[in-house]
């Protein structure tokens, strides 16, 4: 699908020809590891007829406590594998990633690069009437700035309260979602939100939509929790409605794919939970 | 330092010679990130005339989680690594890799291969009295059964009863050393190896002996608790004084060197906490 590759020290860049329609032709998913798939769930309940194909990096997941370097190198990697399998547009489904790598993707690949944070933004702005934001996330994406910024850029007078929750995706990926423990390290995480009193918290990490039933209570019911998964999923139908060429190309009968850069129970068993039915998870190298 | 290097389908081997001892021979000690360190602050304690090199997988840390041909892959690189820059031995300081790469590491390459299981083990029984010992460790090594079947095979009466622990490695690496929720955790963690009465606990993970504090008075004081990174360490100091020659290789002038293929903040926060002194790292990409 890519017809020019070009290892100019500006980094590869791929070009894409208005070839004819392909059954190849997808949209391209990448996460660290499984937490991306409540964003692949939510694309495949928005565009049915679409086909996807998602790579999670478990191999070397967690992204989120890794220097931006390393960060910027492993979705450079992603991003290769999901094009040259046949993506015609991307979705960093990972906020990590998102907040360190996607400038610099959207510098080295021309195919549309979506993320999880953008959208979320925008959501939050929209909703917020007291413009007292909080945004949840890993170390490296609330380390990054990239919410205030963002949400700074289109709201100045917001304020942003963001809290680093690493301990969140290790007790998701053990399948703790309802264990004492969690709901105590969640309100002492939420804790500083709730007394800057945010009337709108963004989840910023995939992982966490799967802690949305603890975490709505212990914020509190009157603050609006945005999902960005979903608002992921909405803001590619939109793009889609708009890009009828890109559209049709992206529908065909092929089936949905899910590869992962290493095996193991515990992703099987949190992919299960996720799309509530068994899925296949094939392993590759990159 | 390798004289032959033979990409055969056993896999690379690396020959020594009885070459003339050179400033680059050391000790090569490898963890899949700082956990490995307590057993490097424990050669440096119990050998500190013998040189050492470290090597910490930060880019792909934990490997506790990976499935065991992604464990064997990452520990066959760190080794080559280590041999590529003078180690003339070589001390797997990851239970993880210890209990799922030992044997195929020893294999591979012809230097003395320590791991940080064994030692353990042969204190753990010289230690027990009632035969009943507890191992705790990450999934994989717990899955691995390796703890199980290296007791039982020197002490078939013995009955071990052992203990996944997966979040006291994201735990230790918050900094949680003393929360509450660490606390309650542990609690839950150790309360099945009380109720076996086990009177000797093997802590299976390097990252533990910094829970160490905590966990003694969860498990009893009557349990006597196990710290591999100490018996890997008296464990070569005995190897060393009955190979005289490799001993003399090791002692020289050099400095010790910590390496990472990753480099963050928290890394250096918690090498800090083990050594009691500021570190230096420096960031290799293998």
């Amino acid at each position: 699908m890519a017809d020019k590759k070009n290892d100019a020290s500006s980094g590869r860049r791929y070009r894409l020809l208005a070839n004819p329609t392909s059954d190849n032709d997808m949209i391209g998913i990448f996460d660290s590891g499984v937490g991306g798939m409540t964003v692949a769930k939510a694309v495949e309940q928005a565009l049915p007829d679409h086909r996807l194909i998602y790579f999670g990096d478990l191999a070397r997941t967690p992204y989120g406590s890794k220097s931006p370097e390393t960060i910027t190198d492993y979705a450079r990697q992603d991003t290769e594998f999901l094009l040259a399998k046949g993506a015609r547009l991307i979705i960093i489904a990972c906020n990590t990633a998102a907040s360190i790598a996607s400038e610099q993707l959207r510098r080295e690949f021309d195919v549309p690069i979506f993320e999880v944070i953008t959208p979320a933004v925008d959501k939050a702005i929209a909703t917020s009437s007291s413009g007292r934001i909080g945004v949840i996330g890993t170390r490296a994406t609330v380390n990054s700035g990239v919410y205030e910024e963002k949400i700074r850029a289109q709201a100045s007078e917001a304020k942003v309260f963001s809290q680093p929750c690493p301990l969140l995706v290790p007790l998701v990926e053990e399948g703790w979602l309802d264990k004492r423990e969690t709901k105590m390290i969640l309100r002492r995480y939420l804790a500083p939100l709730k007394r800057h009193q945010v009337d709108t918290l963004v989840l910023g990490c995939t992982h966490y939509p799967l802690l949305k039933e603890l975490i709505q209570p212990r914020i509190g019911k009157r603050t609006k929790v945005i999902d960005s998964s979903r608002e992921v999923a909405d803001c590619l139908k939109n793009y889609l409605a708009t890009h009828p060429e890109l559209d049709s190309q992206l529908r065909h009968g092929g089936s949905n794919r899910y590869y992962v850069s290493d095996l193991t129970e515990a992703a099987g068993s949190i992919a299960r939970r996720i799309f509530g039915r068994p899925m296949e998870l094939h392993k590759v190298t990159i």
